[in-house]
This record gives C-alpha cells, structure tokens and sequence, in this order.
C-alpha cells in the first residue's frame, strides 16, 4: 500500500504520524504545505480536509483520514505489527491516557493558531506567548512526570520498553517545546524517555529536521 | 460491575463519560466535586489523577482511570455491546476523527481553566472571553458541518442512525455552548443531530441539568 501524506515538517501532529507510519515499517509519499503561507486553506485542501488542517493521510483508495491519533488507531487496526498499544484493555486506557493529556490538554493551546490569535485579540507579544506556552506545558507536563515516575510500568518508555502511542505525542511535544525553548530539565523521567526516543531511528526521521520541508 | 464516577455536573468530559456510561447500560456511584472549590486539586484527588482533572473512573479493584477518551475506548473493550465505534476501520476513524475535531480542537481552548487564564493574564472580559469562545466554536463547527453535511454516512446522528463516539464529544459540546448562548441555527446539520440525540434517554440522562449536583 502506498500512502500519500500532507503534512509540514513542524506540525506537532505531523510529527506523530509520520513516527507512527515509521514504527509500523510503511511507507509513503511526502507531499509539503506551507501553513503560513494559507497553503491548507485552498479548495483542493478543503476538499481533503474541511478543517484545514494537517496531517491527511490519502489512501491508495482515495479516501483521506484526518486528526492523527485517528489515523494512528486506523493504522493500529489495519497493520497491527508492530503494536502501538499494549494488549489489555487497563494497559491500553493507561497508554491512551497519557497521550490524551499531550493530545487534549497542551498541543491544542500551544499551536500556531492559538498562538496567533492571542497574538492579534490580546497583543500578546513574544513573551506573553512564550508564557502562555510554557504555562500549558508545565500544567500538564508536571502532571505527567508524577504520572510517568510513580508507576512500575514506566520503563525505558512512558510504558514498558517498547514504544506506543504516549511516546509518539510525547515525542511531538517535546519537539514543539523547542519552539519556545522550555527547560526540559524540571521533568527527567520525561527528558530521559524522549533521550531514548530520539536515539531510535523510525523516531529521529519523524522529527522536523530530518524533512524535505525542512528550513 | 460498579464504577464510581468522580466528576462534575457541568463539565463536558463528564457529560461524554455519563453518556458512553449510560449506553452501555452501565451504572455508577455519582462523585461530585465543585471545580471552582479547588476540590479536584486535594491531596486525595490527586493521588487518583495528578492532572486534578475529572473525570475519573474508578474501577472495582481500585485501579482509577483518567482521560474522558481513553475510558470510552476502556469501555468499548470492556463492555462491547451496545457499540459506540463502527465496525470497519475506514468508518472507526472518520467516527474517531469527528470526535476528535471537538475533543482535541474546541474544548481544550474552551473550558474554565483557559477562560480564567485570559481573563487574569490578558484582561479578557466576558464579552471577549464569549468571543474567544464563539471564535474556536466556529472555527470547527464550520468544518464538523460541511463534513456531515456533505457525507452519506451522516443519518439520524454523526455516523448513520446509531449514536457514536463523534455523538457523545459533539452533545457535550453543545451543551458547553450554551455557557455563552451560541447559536446553533448556523449549523442546521449539527442542530438536528443534537435535537435527536437530546430525545434519547442516555443522553438526556447524561446532560448537566440531570445532576444531583446541578445548581
């Protein structure tokens, strides 16, 4: 199966699938939007993906799936080797959980739009948006390293020692982090997983850096 | 089996866990906590969620789950029947990815935290916190509509005529919108489906005004 995937290199969520399409060994085509440049909000784009949003992933079929931890469970149910979940149904609430709360609770405040538009509605400047971003970050991210450190099934990853799809939003956001620069030093149980992810190859070649669109 | 529900009557996460609840035939002991109260923020609390979040499901063995999304997805591998997922993979994520254009792109950037903090960091108002609010309401209900609106899979409710995972995350939130009077007449597909689904007993048994602790 070939995949197309319309995504930038940046996109926090980007960054999760193209790790998940990494992990599960598949691969696809690399098609760049510029999202500065209303690159996703053209008909065509729309047509795709009425929210304007990356990433889509279009399928050999021509169907196209958004919003990517939908993509990510498709891809769990349609190639399920290797796995992104564990196997039980607690282990799997606990692994969904965690990436939910990278998912649900700090990604959505901390994107490019949002930081616009406080930018515009509320003259936030440069440093009000990185306290803004750093808030969010710290609301949750303390949150996870109590969650991450008290538990016996934290192991080299945020569960056991294989990764799933807490690490891949994890990943992602330790990745946009950077935008901002945050001090990843207050969380080690969260730096030393990211250490480990960023040492495993389907996970470096996920990140911005290593894309085409790269600048 | 019995749940204990630690939650609140208003908040949406809690409406979509009663309701996912309710479906499934499933009872619980309600748990109440008053949000504003800080009460979600006790040592005791936290030791069940250190996010200091509700909802939390409390389990018969004493294990807690966190994470509105995740303990649907626990629920459905749990307790099946009746289904809030399609069957096939291509309909599971288009059910998943209009669940998550509300869970993931409107709620985080509208519940209370997010509200306090631009009214204490930004000044933000009622009538700006009611624009902020209406802005992120639109921004992805605009695009939740023409989705359904141009699909044949929408029906009676988001997926066909059987409620869903995108039903739940779409009733709670528009029953957050009334926070700030939205009017739903711009979405006439999402009206409709909200109208037959607020007809249902699950649901209407789920939504704030049916709380033992609604004021």
């Amino acid at each position: 199966m070939t995949f197309k995937l319309h995504n930038f290199f940046r996109s926090s969520s980007s960054v999760r699938l193209r790790a998940a399409l990494n992990l599960k060994g598949l691969t696809y085509e690399y098609v760049p939007y510029v999202l500065r440049n209303g690159e996703t909000r053209t008909p065509q784009f729309l047509a795709m993906n009425p929210a304007g949003l990356v990433p889509v992933l279009e399928l050999e079929d021509g169907n196209y799936l958004s919003q990517s931890l939908a993509i990510i469970e498709w891809l769990e149910e349609t190639h399920p080797q290797p796995p992104l979940l564990p196997h039980d149904p607690d282990s799997r609430a606990r692994v969904r959980a965690l990436a939910y709360m990278v998912a649900c609770e700090v990604h959505p405040l901390n994107n490019l739009r949002v930081l616009g538009y406080i930018g515009t509605e509320f003259g936030a400047n440069e440093a009000a948006q990185k306290a803004w971003f750093t808030h969010w970050v710290e609301t949750t991210f303390d949150a996870l390293e109590t969650m991450l450190s008290v538990s016996d099934d934290t192991g080299a990853f945020c569960y056991r020692d294989t990764p799933t799809l807490a690490d891949i939003c994890l990943y992602a956001q330790v990745w946009n982090n950077r935008r901002f620069e945050i001090d990843m030093s207050r969380w080690p149980t969260i730096e030393g997983i990211f250490a480990r992810l960023d040492a495993l190859e389907p996970f470096r070649m996920a990140a911005p850096p290593a894309q085409p669109d790269a600048v």
